[in-house]
């Protein structure tokens, strides 16, 4: 007997049949004695269309209100998958984040959680219910206004729940069986992971796996609540991401393995100024310049100055969603920072070997580079942390990149079987 | 310089196009000085859509759960509104009832207002802004649950807000231009009135008019909110209702009109017991029985005793959509009730004439009697009140009866312009 989380993503709540079959599952949870508290999108495009709604009416439309107008999807499902769960005689009853006690700052659109006063859930569950929460939406503290977390906001909520109940583990289920050595749609030999680390699952997600949001990990290791990633198609054991050692009864305490997986990014584009004085400040002025345009930016490269010139080339990659900004602020400030011209590439993508072993295991970069150029790959940007080596290629170089890296590194699973991947929802 | 409320119902927020119309309304009522107070019921069909999403999970949904899926209706028309209102430059924040501060019992589904914490409200007002109210919700005030009002909801929200704020006026924006001396479907010479007390509105709400909701004119009458009944598609004055005198200037005090209108109501039905014993307490057997089933009868007529049998007829009128439960409940009581036969008729229709002046002018029921007579209508069941007389006919001879009685008492208009009418919305 414990106390489970679960969150179900919009593509697990789609439609009527998709919510009974949640409810379902959810039903046989509580029956087999665990307390579950379930966290919910809002049905499959729910979002989008009131987005739409609302780009009907004006192009700027208040953040305050959007998020009053964006909550609205979850209130929808979160009370059809109660309505649904009570058909099975299961006892369930359903919250908005304002009464589950979701407290966030007020940041309309992209809202932190602050905190959990999951009271009145705690009551709902001692008197043996099963608690649906609205997820990817809270309230402020003093106004008592209607917020939303942003991107993977509703994951985040299941995390933060979790935490705030102490829950034994939050589950997020989500249309594939668990985080991968690679996207299984590129490597059709990945392998899914039983366990992965906290650092390890935030480094994939940093590259570019979109199983899980960099957020959610990050709350769930600032709070260490243990994440089971699964499937809500299939009764499989997921992944499991925790720091605590696996101790599964019988197998002993295993080795860490040096490598997790190979996370690829295809959403980044590449901004080369040409020609920057090669002198000191002057990086620093381009990336005032691009942080005070709101753009977040991820690798750098400055080349050696060539000699005689005292002229350099700087390279940097950054969202493509975010490149008109960029360009336009660079372009701005041109006769400031002196460079002779402005290339922007967005055929670019980016490829990083992600694992925890790494640390005391020297010449993972010179295997990978390795592996890269027998695969015929060239590699236009390099970037290392601890656990992690990352490498920009051309984009119609990259499924080529992911695939030569992931065998090299020996990730290839004996028998290659066919698996579904996909987005996890928000 | 006063305060405003204004409601409109899902008619007039159905689409994109009608969200801003109704916002250019709102912003020039803000322009022109007055503090504003929006409430807004659900887009067009947006509940009956919930509500079939509802059916498509479970036959029997939790009432709880219910109005907590119900509720999302408003939250979207409301934010679009209030997005709408800011797009063309003036402040506008929407607000739940909840955070509205109406506060209900917790009876589901048709929660009643127990009282309006209008603080936020009015904190608005004071900062300039326009507030957006959701109509239709409240909530309870101890376990902060959502719960709807019921049909006429969003009208008796708008009702307790402006008793609340103490607002000058409460504007219903309806697609008619005000209450009517009768249906102008069915008698194209039917006139708008510019005045109507609370009484006479009551009662031609009781007798099928829908312009406006029993509930929200009972609220206003014991609050003392002075209604204003008008078209969202015209700038036409509609129909005040209020109890105070007509005090306009120029035109000194006007004589209160004997008459209000002719009201009619097709949803009724008649059961009639055959061969009831005349002994003390049998009608009040039968009325115990439709009462247990959950039945609110309307109008009763009991035959004198024939002669010698010591038996009796006993007819009453309930609405139709509760025929099958009060029939069924008096077929399995007919051994104690003792009745040889059931009848059930729901071809008939109601025709009432409305009037205070009536208290104080005899021979109106004689001269409504009349008229029928003329007309070749038979007469089923009478029943009068102070200030209104109703009659029961065949449901083919309704219109032609509606028709007579506006004509017999000087209710048609001289020139019978076409005017459109419908309902009220909820």
């Amino acid at each position: 007997m414990g106390l489970i989380v679960q969150k179900y993503g919009g593509s697990s709540v789609a439609d009527a049949q998709s919510i009974k079959r949640v409810a379902k599952r959810i039903a046989e949870a509580r029956r087999a004695g665990d307390d579950v508290v379930v966290v919910v999108s809002a049905m499959g495009d729910t979002t989008d269309e009131l987005i739409d709604l609302a780009n009907d009416i004006t192009p700027l439309p208040p953040s305050r209100e959007m998020d009053i107008l964006l909550t609205a999807g979850e209130r929808i499902s979160m009370s059809l998958l109660a309505m649904a769960i009570a058909n099975l005689g299961v006892d369930a009853q359903s919250f908005t984040g304002q009464q589950a006690g979701v407290i966030t700052d007020d940041v309309h659109g992209r809202a932190r959680i602050l905190d959990v006063k999951a009271t009145r859930i705690r009551e709902v569950l001692d008197a043996g219910s099963v608690a649906i929460v609205a997820g990817f939406q809270g309230v402020t503290e003093h106004t008592n206004d209607v917020t939303t977390l942003g991107r993977g906001g509703s994951d985040t909520t299941a995390v933060a729940l979790a935490a705030g109940l102490d829950a034994d583990v939050c589950e997020i289920y989500t249309d594939v069986d668990g985080v991968f050595t690679a996207d299984p749609r590129i490597v059709p030999t990945a392998r899914k992971l039983d366990r992965i680390t906290y650092e390890e699952m935030l480094d994939m997600a940093a590259s570019g796996a979109k199983v899980l949001m960099l957020r959610c990990v990050e709350y769930a290791r600032r709070t260490q609540v243990p994440i089971h990633v699964r499937s809500s198609f299939s009764g499989h054991t997921g992944t499991l991401v925790t720091d605590e050692p696996l101790d599964r009864e019988g197998e002993g305490q295993m080795e860490q393995p040096i490598i997790a997986g190979v996370a690829h990014d295809r959403s980044e584009a590449k901004i080369t100024l040409i020609g920057v004085a090669d002198v000191p400040g002057s990086a620093a002025r381009v990336f005032e310049v691009v942080a005070a345009a709101g753009v977040n930016i991820d690798m750098i490269v400055q080349n050696v100055s060539a000699a005689q010139t005292g002229l350099t080339d700087i390279s940097f990659t950054l969202p493509a969603e975010d490149g008109k900004k960029a360009t336009a602020a660079l372009r701005e400030a041109q006769e400031t920072l002196g460079h002779a011209e402005l290339q922007y590439d967005d055929a670019i993508g980016k490829v990083s070997l992600v694992g925890a072993g790494m640390k005391s295991h020297p010449g993972i970069s010179a295997k990978l580079f390795g592996a890269l150029r027998d695969a015929g790959i060239n590699i236009e940007m390099i970037s290392t942390s601890e656990i992690r080596v990352s490498v920009v290629t051309r984009a119609d170089q990259l499924d080529d990149a992911v695939r030569a890296i992931h065998s090299a590194f020996g990730l290839d699973s004996a028998d290659g079987e066919a698996v579904v991947y996909g987005g996890s929802g928000r």
